[in-house]
């Protein structure tokens, strides 16, 4: 018979999960591993809330098993090393984002893209190597083989470091992947959320010329003051997306919602590309007349590897780039999850973990 | 008042044409203009028919105008040359395929790709550069700057090279564009038409390892033993599409019907590629979960500049490359576009224009 979550490993620990669809969170009393040879483990201070972590709670993909414990943005001080770790030691300001195992042998890994391994192993929700499940970081620490540990930059608050972990790798990688980090580059920017102001963020600073695409007209100040994006279009406004059409060489979705890619694809220059970084539930409608006239593609990205993460935040070290974000209590959690359900966060809700996760 | 396409032109022309949607075609004269410095007249000898001509004549992509007259897998003999032309002579072996104009000007045309130029100018139910319409090849001749005309190569048959200049090139350029034209590389292709089974072909001469997938199982031995294709799915058989998952680094979709593209995106390798060429009226749906996870891509491709359309017919006479065809005569057209509708050709029809044609 399986164990008790809280006896399944040696050290106790401690967070807030899921225990059924209503995806309201709780406290909640686990265990996690010691710290093997290769392992880091980490005092958790902060973590990002993702949209993820919503979708997770209530099992709106249909995969999670309950007790959830979300988290995927997860950032601390190092607290003990395994007798094998050579980059990591205790003091070290680190994060854990959306996994924390792969293969290490399937091509994806040899290529340093364990985020595309078929075997990986995501951060919570997920089967790890020992066969018991994985939990997220809305808990007190936090254990993980160092190549899935990252070093967040000294000059970065380790508070708004967070959600570089999973939006700002999200953002990154597809715009480094399909060509979008060139000076002058037309890049858009579809919705303005946690995922869509970072990647204005990053493409800003790899030079390009942002277009920030949203059906909220009240976001268009935010776009260009705020963020310092170069324009804004109202996808409801037929007489402006008349005028930008065949203006961009790529587009960013980041909308997790189900909505139009075609006046997106009219958007886009001969060989433009529209890269999905959101996961609607449902199949999308995809013409593919639009398609075909100018050799432009809808792909798909998730995530980053691990080198290609540190490589993310050492260059957002480098541009002193944060997301925006809302510090927030462990007991505010709940409210904090409807509120990101109607999108009422700029951009990002952050758990103060260190200072308010107690146990009871 | 826009003069009867009899007398819009100097030189009396003659072919078939659809006068209305129900796509019957009939006995038309026209005129096409005398040749210019830089045009190449020929006479028309072969003309395949391909989907789209079933399409354009029945106005199922609705922008057709008529009298409408099909035909852009055009091959003759050169009879008249402008003064500034330099590559052709009479006597050459010539055809036109999918366009005969475009601006010129514009980051496509300048990089060789008129086809996905905005202003291009389709061989028929377009408006060429004068003002008057443009009519295809199921007629007795045609006149084309030099830049839309291509040489045919010595050792391939006038009648079977005809359709490379649209179902050879469509389905060439892909490949190379996408990279799926490296030895070893797993291609798929679905549906095994005009389209597909050029497809076949040329990625088999370019060393890759060829599956074809298709609805029916009657497809299997075709694909095996005429076409050399190296496996074959039936994508109905839940056993065969599961034992090859994650095996392909790309599809060379042909379907114009709607079709699920969710098996195909699983039968992708990460960073695997589906490239549609064929276009269904409507959009199909795209699941963006399986996008996502692997980094895939559905894109679109439509025919190819002059340049590699060139290239492809040089290739293809290199290694003996032709469609499969049934040659028909000019009064057989009606009853072949019935028999396209039903799929019921291997693989391409091709019209005998020089011996069949006649004025009545």
């Amino acid at each position: 018979m399986a164990k008790a979550p809280e006896e399944e490993h040696p050290m106790k620990a401690f967070g807030w999960a899921a225990r059924d669809t209503s995806g309201v969170l709780s406290p909640f009393k686990f265990s996690r591993r010691v710290t093997k040879d290769e392992d880091v483990s980490f005092k958790i201070l902060y973590c990002g809330i993702c949209h993820s972590d919503l979708h997770s709670a209530k099992n709106e993909w249909g995969n999670s098993t309950y007790p959830l414990l979300p988290g995927h943005e997860v950032v601390g001080v190092v607290t003990e090393v395994g007798s094998k770790v050579q980059k990591y030691k205790v003091g070290d300001r680190v994060g854990v984002g959306g996994m924390v195992g792969a293969c290490h042998t399937c091509e994806s890994c040899e290529n340093n893209l364990e985020n595309y391994c078929p075997k990986v192993i995501l951060t919570y929700n997920a089967v790890d190597h020992d066969g018991t499940k994985t939990y997220g970081g809305y808990s007190d620490h936090m254990v993980a083989n160092e190549r899935y540990i990252v070093r967040i930059p000294d000059n970065l608050p380790l508070d708004a470091a967070a959600p570089l972990l999973c939006a700002g790798i999200t953002t990154y990688s597809p715009l480094r992947y399909f060509g979008l980090d060139k000076p002058g580059t037309k890049v858009g920017v579809v919705g303005l959320g946690g995922l869509g102001h970072v990647a204005v963020k990053f493409a800003k600073a790899f030079g390009a010329m942002v277009t920030v695409i949203s059906t909220s007209p009240s976001k268009k100040q935010e776009a260009i003051e705020a963020l310092g994006a170069d324009s804004f279009l109202l996808s409801s406004n037929q007489d402006e997306m008349q005028a930008a059409m065949g203006t961009l060489d790529g587009i960013i979705d980041t909308v997790s919602a189900v909505h139009a890619l075609e006046p997106l694809l009219f958007l886009l220059k001969s060989h433009g590309k529209i890269i999905m970084v959101g996961a609607p539930e449902k199949p999308l409608e995809l013409p593919v007349f639009p398609l075909i006239i100018g050799r432009k593609m809808v792909a798909g990205s998730g995530g980053g590897g691990m080198k290609e993460t540190q490589e993310m935040i050492d260059f957002a070290g480098k541009h002193n780039i944060t997301p925006n974000i809302e510090v927030i209590p462990i007991d505010y959690v709940n409210t904090a999850m409807e509120r990101l359900a109607k999108a009422d966060v700029k951009y990002r809700f952050v758990l103060d973990i260190g200072n308010t996760l107690k146990a009871a």
